[in-house]
């Protein structure tokens, strides 16, 4: 009998999805709650969860073979010193088309000027505002996993070009060019809007810092979608402050929430949400679950398992 | 020798691309003014324009054998008692990504919240908004030419379901199921958005008005993208004022510039934008122009024929 653990935020919309799934051999139990949690994970060989809080049971979870992350970031169960003897499954190829909402969006936002086409309107203004054609933008994407590639090949269905950035440079089809990590300078000289879908790890921390932002355009706007740690955030609002780049979308940062007195809040040109650019829909993430379960049944590698030393 | 006659807001722009393409048994000259394009127009077999000004010097243009329009919507030009005795070709097939854009980014705009987001950034506050799943979300578009058809595709490559309806209900691979226009109430019942992307004819006139507004889910929001006449405003004002649809994005208007005293302006979920969801750009509709005078030359039928009594 295999005994899962269900722990997270929407504990009861997992228990419900999973048990019209009808699995073998197979026990459940749900619970949103830290000290709940730690009486029940040493029965249980898999568990299904949020990371943040899966972190903080893990010591308890001698008999664990397999976590199912309800996210894509999985850094805070690669910590050091965190227990690694059981395989660890993220949540993946679900959330391109989200990302690629978002970045749509307030890309879009800021080249049709939508926040002062609002303004005209309270004015009852009539004032057309120029904008650019869609072929003249340049899109560079840092990070080319499932979710850049999917943002890549929406970005082109509008006529935009793009281009992209991995640990490698090895050439991807969703993209006219690839640099590698050793050319992020060339690389961060050419787009109109740079977007960051990295992972958090030791690698991607402060990729983008004071001598990368002066590298950009003036008129470049950086869209973080990835992970808080990627940006030095010190060193965008100096940026933004002196107009070194022309804006910001940033859905992350270094510490969530956002501390109230961050001067990013009211800086013009930035546009702030709390960490929604993408969520994991329970019904998304209980498909994966349960093909992994199946294939865990039957022995077979499971789908998404992430390499503890590269965090992703 | 062929005389063109440039007619537009934008003409010395349009003079300098076509010149670049040094065309054969060629000249022409340029004009944003009315008057003098009077006096210019009889000289000429061929003119280039935006239709409003065109409108104005077609009784003087007896020699005219071919007019390309610079916009998509030439009802200015098809109007009852003007002359009809030229071959009249539009702009097609090339504002299919932009009115894409502007759909997408207004669609998404309201199922994020981006503007509450924006009250919240500015109020340091963080605070998650839900959304919809993009599967969960209908997209109704209401006229299958070459802009709705790429708005059906860009609309799928983010997981969203599109229904379509035209005249004859005629099936299209761009969407799920099409309507014809007689089924116009059984398919308004279905759609989240639902955007119009018409032509100006009698045939669309009002074809949105308080009775089809009243089927609408009251969640729904109206987008129109082609032109004013398709929606009863005085109806629509109505319905958004009682809660009968949820919001709308109106870029057309009955009249336009849309009048300082219209009650749209200061509507709770009333987007409005001053006819620029696409716009012309030269670069573009010069490349039409060039393919359209080699065909010219050739005798060969030109592209994007406009049949005056359709409008379209």
């Amino acid at each position: 009998m295999n005994k899962l653990l269900i722990l997270s935020a929407d504990a009861e919309t997992y228990y419900g999805l999973i048990r019209e799934a009808d699995l073998q051999q197979f026990e459940m139990t749900a619970t949103s709650d830290i000290g709940t949690a730690r009486d029940l994970v040493a029965g249980c060989n898999i568990a299904l969860g949020d990371p943040p809080l899966l972190s903080e049971v893990l010591a308890s979870a001698d008999g664990l073979e397999w976590v199912q992350s309800t996210w894509a970031g999985v850094e805070q169960l690669c910590r050091p010193g965190l227990r690694r003897d059981y395989v660890l499954t993220n949540a993946k190829g679900i959330f391109g088309p989200q990302i690629s909402e978002y970045v749509m969006t307030y890309l879009f936002a800021f080249e049709r000027r939508v926040f002062n086409m609002r303004i005209n309107q309270l004015n009852q203004h009539w004032q057309p505002l120029a904008y650019r054609p869609a072929k003249e933008i340049t899109l560079g994407i840092i990070g080319l996993g499932s979710i850049g590639r999917d943002l890549a090949l929406t970005a082109r269905r509008f006529g935009i070009r793009v281009i992209g950035l991995n640990r490698s440079g090895k050439p991807s089809e969703a993209v006219e060019k690839v640099y590698s990590v050793d050319q992020l300078a060339e690389f961060l000289e050419k787009p109109d809007y740079v977007v960051l879908t990295l992972p958090a790890t030791p690698q991607t921390n402060r990729l983008i810092h004071a001598d990368m932002l002066k590298i950009m355009k003036p008129s470049a706007v950086l869209i973080n979608v990835g992970r808080g740690n990627s940006i030095n955030e010190a060193d965008l609002v100096c940026a933004l402050r002196e107009g070194i780049i022309g804006g910001a979308v940033l859905d992350v940062f270094e510490k969530e929430p956002l501390a109230r007195d961050s001067q990013l809040w009211k800086l013009a040109n930035v546009f702030i949400t709390p960490h929604t650019s993408a969520i994991s829909f329970p019904a998304d993430i209980s498909s994966i679950f349960i093909e992994n379960y199946h294939r865990f049944v039957r022995r077979e590698p499971l789908m998404h398992v992430v390499d503890f030393e590269l965090g992703y």
